[in-house]
């Protein structure tokens, strides 16, 4: 059997209706199609989804950091690469880059941690046991992912309550849990949208710790620096 | 000039993480390809909204019905074909067709009505004043779509408000006004997600008669056929 390149390179399109305002590629959106080809990328090397829901496990998303150089205009094509930079027992490491065609620009790199579980006990389950080790043969630890690493999030005191957020239909994804990258929009959501005109984003960064449901509901809380902006439903 | 053909044709992919827990695309995704396609069409043909933008006029969708067969499956291609079915001062039509690469399955069909408005002030403008009228060289009524034309949607007393919807950042299309297809994931949201396992969506039809935006509040309100379900929100 032929064996496939370490790295994945997969080409997107930013759809104008993927767009906001600026003329470029929402947030969420590039998170999505990260996302689309870390599944690209896994299924081809047969540790994707759909062999993984044979064997009742399943990926699930445990920290994700992105970094914007410039975000895709509407009609830009673009690459996105990714490969996984090292698999232990309970963890691997998934990078992103993303750049044009021509390779000049940078659009933005990605870090992701990923936890396998067993779709029934929902229990971690051994990386390195799913097709006797397969993702070990496709580590490639030298391609340069030049961001900082995903970080630990500090919860303490002094967040704020700014939203609460109750997942509907639209927030789901394929497995009936909430889709990671909503998480992001939702966010995103707690700032006006002038902001996103005046402050390009620079870094988003998300730790994901429990699920939230249908039925349920998510707290959203704030942090604000000093001079930061502040969610418009705690104003006035 | 060459002339183009008068029915655009667009290949598009159900990516896994546009697709809900059937496995399908959710029909606010495949608007929003719908969407995509229609402006593909109108900008390679010079009445697009990147074309319309230099002189200050908009396309407005005024009207959009999508009638289901069966929704595209996860990694699924597809085709979206949309035309011109009629061009007159103040409106166009324009229909689509969704069917497998082999063309052997049709997954849905779509009729839409479009008017033109000047950006600066707002008013209707007259469509077939564009280039010359050249949206009338593109026009093709024998093309197929075998669906109910858009309807009048009639508001009246026995209708119950069920939620209030704030418009949001990713709420947000390229011109800064709420997404046309969001209007559709926010009136999907009303059901409980098990309505989505239970009953496919076979027809969805919406009228647009204002602009929600941000900072302002939109209300939904539902009205339940006899055995209908029932908003979550009102319940209990």
């Amino acid at each position: 059997m032929e064996t496939l390149p370490k790295i994945g390179k997969y080409e997107f399109f930013a759809m104008p209706f993927h767009c906001d305002f600026n003329n470029r590629l929402m947030l969420g959106h590039l998170g999505n199609y990260m996302l689309n080809a870390a599944d690209f990328h896994s299924r081809d090397r047969k540790f994707g989804f759909d062999y993984l829901t044979t064997i009742h496990r399943a990926w699930v998303l445990s920290r994700f950091a992105m970094e914007i150089e410039k975000m895709p205009k509407a009609y830009d094509k673009f690459y996105i690469e990714t490969w996984v930079e090292s698999a232990m027992r309970y963890f691997t490491k998934r990078n992103f880059k993303v750049s044009s065609l021509d390779g000049k620009e940078v659009y933005a790199y990605g870090k992701s941690i990923w936890a396998m579980i067993d779709t029934r006990s929902r229990q971690p389950q051994n990386i390195l046991e799913v097709n006797d080790g397969l993702i070990s043969d496709y580590i490639d630890k030298e391609y340069p992912c030049p961001i900082a690493d995903v970080s630990r999030v500090i919860i303490n005191d002094d967040l704020q309550k700014c939203r609460s957020m109750h997942p509907k239909y639209s927030d789901l994804d394929i497995n009936g849990h909430v889709n990671s990258v909503k998480y992001i929009d939702h966010i995103l959501d707690l700032m006006p949208a002038q902001t996103y005109k005046e402050t390009p984003l620079k870094r988003f960064e998300i730790a994901y710790v429990a699920e939230a449901r249908e039925g349920g509901c998510a707290q959203l809380l704030q942090r604000r620096d000093p001079g930061g902006r502040e969610c418009e439903d705690n104003k006035g």
